[in-house]
């Protein structure tokens, strides 16, 4: 059976739909000295890929039409010609988007020595779970005590969130959307839940909530979320903007009726990725793994199963389809 | 003749207008021990003060109705009951918008000794020009090559920023109305200037004078600049938000169509209030100083003459009716 991969047929305007995507065989082909062939298990979707989609140079570039995408995969090694790695490994990469991987040894890392399985390291011990760690440690500079309030908070990134924090002794207000993922986010440890898709605004609710105001923002969704953070922040409060999953698909643009209280609270707003603090990753498995062992750290994901429903796995981060991380079982 | 105070007769709602003030003779009294009495010469109109005039807890504490309203004042010892000053002695202090002012000797200050009149303590040599300084160099970090774009480029702040900007080295882009305003900011040095009233978005005038973006925003308007600034921000820029003259008297949100750049650039967006920022008081009048001497600064006064007419000095403010500092002569 030959290899398949999802290329891009066509880049989305607006909100994705399935035509955009297109499955495709891929040729088969022996590997040269120093590559290794890896049969994916699990296959990452995340919201930034949204952005690789247009075709504007940004920090990552453009998928490109009729090729493969990519983005993390956890797989196993079935064939190798490089002797940092042997058949049976597990290993992570950024070939993801596809069933089978051939590729240069360098392309691939080894799973870290955690006892979780191995998907985890697509979720909290992977990339989300290192941006919510780099998000509120470097970017928002999180302290013991502060008002932390952070959106999506039943996505993989905002869910870990919500744990590191808790884990760091601060009060948390998560926003989730439906009973069911703000009953999840309140067992994650979160003092305070709102309901975004509930009857009353955010900014009302988040002041209802965070009586003395928040400390910190750390912002997934952008939008009027963004709006309330900024009417309830408090003098020195920090925000990390991660990520601006309502307006990843429109053109409209953001409306901020609060954005003069910039001024008065001398808050800072920064935009980050965690691409750029890779140094940290010795940090990161250290205070995760501790956090681990400790019990304070809950992992829940949302599996789709089988390549063919990748897509649909893919949209469903914009609809709200995922508690946790969003993965495909291949 | 008894001395005058301007107050604060009715909260403005929305643009205010001459109905919110009234000016009222203050009770003549004898100084206490420890007191002097100033002779008001000029008085400063800024726009902070607008948001004094609303009733709500601020960084500054609202204007109290029917009282005599604060605000940057110079002026001439003429009694005194402090071995602190003696009659004659010229002064610095916030009792403002009134003729005379008795106050403790605490709350007045010398004037520095620089080789400028005495109203360039209310404007580049005061709060306005240190907030023009604290903002670049503490908040936004500026250093050498830096590419600076400033609004408001020919108010008391702006011009300010310009001058310290080219004379750090930096490539600067100023904004201003009209083109007898943006002819005199670049007398001052700007690389660059946009006419925001032209025919052209001031997104769109940005990119044609900004091709390969901008490191540094010094933000004294809010709204469609702050949106150019994100369009064009480079990797790493900094934003200092100084005031957002575009919205204190609008109920409207400001809409931003490219603050999800903020992600991809690494931008940061920080609010400031000079106040904070006193112990850079020495810092700044010797570089200061260093660039008056070196022929680096140029002031430029609009004056209105008479304390009758301080509330019309005040709105022209919002009025596009200065250019450099807005002063009322007593």
């Amino acid at each position: 059976m030959m290899a398949k991969a999802w290329v891009l047929a066509s880049r989305p305007n607006g909100m994705p739909t399935a035509e955009n995507f297109r499955l495709e065989e891929l040729p088969n082909r022996e590997l040269a000295d120093g590559e290794v062939r890896v049969t994916n298990r699990w296959l990452s979707v995340d919201p930034y890929m949204r952005g690789r989609m247009n075709d504007v140079k940004s920090y990552a570039p453009p998928f490109q039409l009729d090729q493969p995408m990519q983005g993390g995969a956890v797989g196993e090694v079935v064939e190798s010609r490089s002797d940092q790695f042997k058949p049976g490994d597990m290993v992570q990469h950024m070939e993801g988007w596809r069933d089978e991987a051939v590729m240069k040894a360098e392309a691939v890392r080894p799973l870290p020595q955690l006892d979780v399985p191995p998907q985890a390291f697509l979720g909290q011990l992977g990339m989300p779970g290192m941006t919510a760690y780099v998000g509120l440690t470097r970017i928002a500079e999180v302290k013991e005590g502060d008002t932390v309030f952070v959106s999506a908070a039943a996505g993989a990134v905002g869910s870990t969130v919500v744990q590191i924090a808790k884990a760091m002794g601060c009060h948390v207000i998560g926003s989730a959307g439906g009973p069911d993922k703000c009953a999840w986010v309140q067992s994650l440890g979160a003092d305070a839940v709102i309901d975004y898709k509930g009857d009353v605004p955010v900014v009302k609710a988040l002041g209802e909530v965070a009586r003395n105001g928040i400390d910190v923002y750390f912002d997934n969704v952008g939008g009027e979320h963004l709006d309330a953070a900024l009417a309830h922040c408090r003098q020195g409060a920090r925000f990390a903007i991660c990520g601006m999953i309502d307006v990843y698909n429109t053109a409209e643009p953001t409306k901020l009726r609060y954005l003069p209280r910039i001024i008065a609270t001398r808050a800072r707003i920064q935009g980050f990725l965690v691409s750029d603090h890779v140094d940290c990753a010795a940090e990161f498995y250290r205070d995760m793994g501790g956090w681990l062992s400790d019990g304070k750290l809950k992992a829940q994901e949302t599996v789709v199963d089988g390549l063919g429903r990748m897509p649909e796995a893919f949209l469903g981060l914009f609809q709200g389809g995922n508690t946790g991380k969003m993965l495909v079982r291949v």
